[in-house]
């Protein structure tokens, strides 16, 4: 069966009833979306403050690979096991993106047995949010257009203006345009573009804010533009749009409740891009399941080096969160892809393959340890065509490091199937007190910030950028030296080239941009390409996309 | 106070029990959203097709002036005082466009003790129907891109694309632009523009689908562009977009519920311009209310000769709805107005102006009576400034072209304000079958149709059209010359120019354009240039809007 039959097959209970019985959360602070979603009220959440924290469960994975390892389903069935075991938990998923549904990657709500649900729910719209936010973007950019048209009062530099628009749309034709043709009716000329939702800054504003008041003060902050003097930058608070965008978020910022399907509640709130922004679901969603739970289990975006890196430097930094262990995800397949098999051959049995692949799970697992200070678990997400000497050899490796590697088959049972991967997980965190480390000081200046980042975790020799980069961050320096570093580099490799696979190292990381996040509070340091705006592949998942006159939706994996 | 001061006092009830003891909808049938907003299931509207229908009021208006006209508050006043007379009645409206609330007119929820609550929550996002339609919109933009970047194997001329992209936003800047920049990664350049969601076909369909099935039918016969042949047209479902586009629209298909100042429902749903598409909320919501109650209040876009000639000619002539009455509602400022007196002065008595302007009234009065074949009561909605003298004025004129004409201070009042209108109505809807007739014939060539609704609505000698347009009239007769025009012209005149006033007579009627809405099944007939993207004014009502750490909003008027 597919996610999507599976799914619908779920016997989802009412959320409410679910979440009164559960976690006691009272009705009236919940406001419904359909029987089987609902927002949980920031009255609710604040009146949480004085309770105790539960444990932190970060789930993380080696570099990604078009094999897929699987992160959101481990989440999901890693905390359906712990539930089954009798451990109060709650799972903090990211939404997923309305846009790349529709070409390759479809539906991001788990997979198989170990799925959040309503799935299409999920997949399409949800409870809005993601909406909510680009609404609330694209007001501050009509705005700023608007400003110009109208006299330009603020002498913004039209050439130096940061704040793009955006739609939750893979749309390549989007990336490179020219508005305001047509006329002095329509505006200034100038060159714009479009990037997805989930790169917007806004996206990564929500999921940082701690309440309403913090929300738009830094909205009121984001730097979108430089006048004419080339230097002194203007706010979003100076075209007075920050009230206006809060107010459009009024409910974007109330955590969603929905469930898996073995009825066990996860919070599915926020999902910023892992590379230009940090990845990771809202602090809100993640402190609420904290203060509700007794093991709140996460996930950040893309592998161990970008994902859990700004989850650690950048999510728990602000907000003051512990995490108590990683989870790193990996699969025979993905391991051989590092290893150099094609994409084709994956599913023949492949030993020097899967050892050489297997460089780059040591190169994350030694980066938990040694600069998250973090102990780590190493679970092998399993594939049927996993061959049996394959999973030993990958076991033998990790125990040859040191590492407690654990096959979970939560794919295919469900969490039954990761009641092994919950135990050993329960035995390290009930063990320990949640200690962990930053990578870099908040203290060091921004470029030996990245130069941290680059050396430590990516096995860099060194970091480079032209004169007019290095000039840039030296300006960033004087007001923003203490921000932290979000890194913008190709998920695939933990060099900037997308095709070095494995662990390589001694390379040189170039920064070729950086850029002022001036209302998410941290500087985003570009290393090659980076797409914010993807496109369709040549069949979208699009065409196969229906819905029955019934109303059942088929085709969303 | 304000609307918002007002909105915010209202004692709601919880939408679920308030649907349930009034009409007796089955919880099971409805999908909150939040307490007081619901969604009403597609299998509950089927279950009602035996029902009996109630009886069909139409609310209209003169030619729409800055002044304001107060047509929904009048729906919202007439469903409430129906409702204190112990008749059944549920009103139904169109859902407001979120882009407009940030420029001059902030929201349109009704005004004073005459409006539909949550207020905030309609204005903004309310259950997300328009955000659905944008994104349907839009994927079909960027699939048609990105099949001419994978090779565009249907052959569609990337000059005669008539598809555009939507964004629910004022912003003037997206009007004409030029996509596809920066490089082979980016597809073809090509010149494109940005509409307004209501402007979208996507919306049009929506409205006019009576099922899901027929919903996908008319998305998959959208024409989206034709062949390098110049004349073969490709239609959406030649890119297998319809299934995910219907899928998108999953739960904007269903009507959403909620409730007056007053506790009585009020369905709103749908909400397409009144220029070049049909202005009225969806055939579902409006059936859906003629089949629970015994009188369905509802609005049409703009003015008489516009929303009202559509919802008969357009919505009526497709779904079999039959209306009992129109209400024209005017003021004696809009009546100034059209008399010649300037925004700034309409709060000084001018009874000239009054009678000079009353041509207006007279000509939609009299269109209404002769060309719809329906009667009609006119509703002075009642503004502090208007002096006796010229009610008095007002009440003579009408009483000599033999229009009945009550003056009603719901917004002042509530339904208590509008009891003499809703009498009024009784008397007359109660009494009489519901009979009307159309502007023209289905049958007559598409020219004739136009020739028929500017002479006889309009007051025009002729029409006029480039060869070129008459040769585009001549080719679409061929396939679709059984389709209803919807005219688009300016709303502010009988006239194409907005500046003539009152009821000017022996214009001629320039088509500058035709356009082919498949989907929607209509042929779309330009006079004039309409503004299918707004812009924002110089100091945008954004500015005032905002939200306090409470949550509570303010500004949106």
């Amino acid at each position: 069966m597919s996610d999507i039959e599976i799914a619908q097959q779920a016997k989802m209970r009412p959320i409410i009833d679910l979440a009164g019985e559960t976690f006691g959360i009272p009705a009236e602070h919940l406001d419904p979306y359909g029987h089987y979603k609902a927002k949980i009220s920031l009255e609710y959440v604040n009146s949480l403050t004085n309770n105790s924290n539960g444990k932190l469960i970060l789930v993380t994975a080696i570099s990604p690979t078009p094999a897929g390892e699987g992160k959101t389903t481990t989440t999901v069935g890693l905390g359906d096991a712990l539930n089954r075991l009798g451990k109060k938990t709650i799972m903090c998923l990211r939404e997923p993106s309305l846009g790349p549904c529709f070409g390759v990657k479809g539906g991001a709500a788990g997979g198989g047995y170990s799925q959040v649900v309503p799935m299409e729910d999920i997949n399409l719209h949800f409870t809005g949010d993601f909406h909510a936010i680009g609404v609330a973007h694209n007001l501050l950019s009509a705005l700023i257009d608007n400003h110009i048209n109208h006299g330009n009062a603020l002498d913004i530099d039209p050439r130096r203006i940061q704040w793009k628009r955006v739609i939750d749309m893979n749309d390549r034709a989007l990336r490179k345009i020219t508005i305001g043709q047509g006329g002095p009716a329509n505006g200034y000329l100038r060159e714009d573009g479009f990037d997805i939702v989930v790169a917007s800054e806004v996206m990564a504003i929500l999921c940082l804010a701690t309440s309403r008041a913090d929300l738009k003060e830094r909205l009121g902050r984001i730097v979108i533009a430089y006048k004419s003097d080339r230097i002194t930058p203007v706010y979003a608070r100076d075209l007075k749009a920050h009230g206006a965008m809060a107010a459009l978020l009024k409910d974007a910022i109330k955590p969603n409740l929905v469930q898996t399907l073995e009825n066990n509640l996860a919070i599915i709130h926020g999902g910023p891009f892992a590379n230009i922004a940090h990845g990771c679901n809202t602090v809100t969603a993640t402190q609420t399941a904290l203060k509700l739970a007794d093991y709140a289990v996460t996930e950040a975006g893309f592998g161990a080096d970008l994902g859990a890196e700004k989850f650690i430097d950048i999510k728990c930094r602000m907000s003051g969160l512990k995490p108590s262990i990683m989870v790193l995800v990996a699969t025979v397949r993905a391991l051989k892809f590092h290893g150099g098999v094609n994409k084709e051959d994956l599913n023949v049995e492949n030993l020097a393959a899967l050892e050489t692949g297997f460089a780059n799970l040591e190169r994350h697992f030694n980066n938990i340890k040694n600069h998250y200070g973090l102990p780590c678990i190493v679970c092998i997400n399993h594939f049927s065509f996993d061959t049996d000497a394959e999973i030993a050899l990958l076991q033998q490796k990790c125990e040859a490091i040191g590492a407690k590697c654990v096959l979970s088959k939560h794919w295919a049972q469900g969490g039954a199937g990761a009641e092994d991967l919950a135990r050993e997980v329960l035995a390290i965190v009930d063990n320990r007190a949640a200690e962990f480390s930053y990578v870099y000081d908040a203290e060091q200046p921004l470029w030996d910030k990245i130069e941290t980042i680059a050396t430590k975790l990516y096995g860099a020799a060194a970091i480079s950028a032209s004169p007019k980069v290095m000039a840039e961050i030296k300006a960033l320096q004087v007001n923003h030296g203490h921000f932290p570093i979000c890194m913008a580099k190709t998920q695939m490799s933990f060099s900037t080239n997308p095709n070095s696979k494995g662990a390589p190292s001694g390379h040189t990381v170039e920064i070729s941009e950086v850029r002022l996040a001036n209302g998410a509070g941290f500087i985003v340091a570009i290393a090659g390409d980076m797409m914010t705006m993807p496109g369709l592949p040549k069949v979208p998942a699009a065409e196969r996309i229906d819905i029955s006159d019934a109303g059942v939706i088929s085709g969303l994996f």
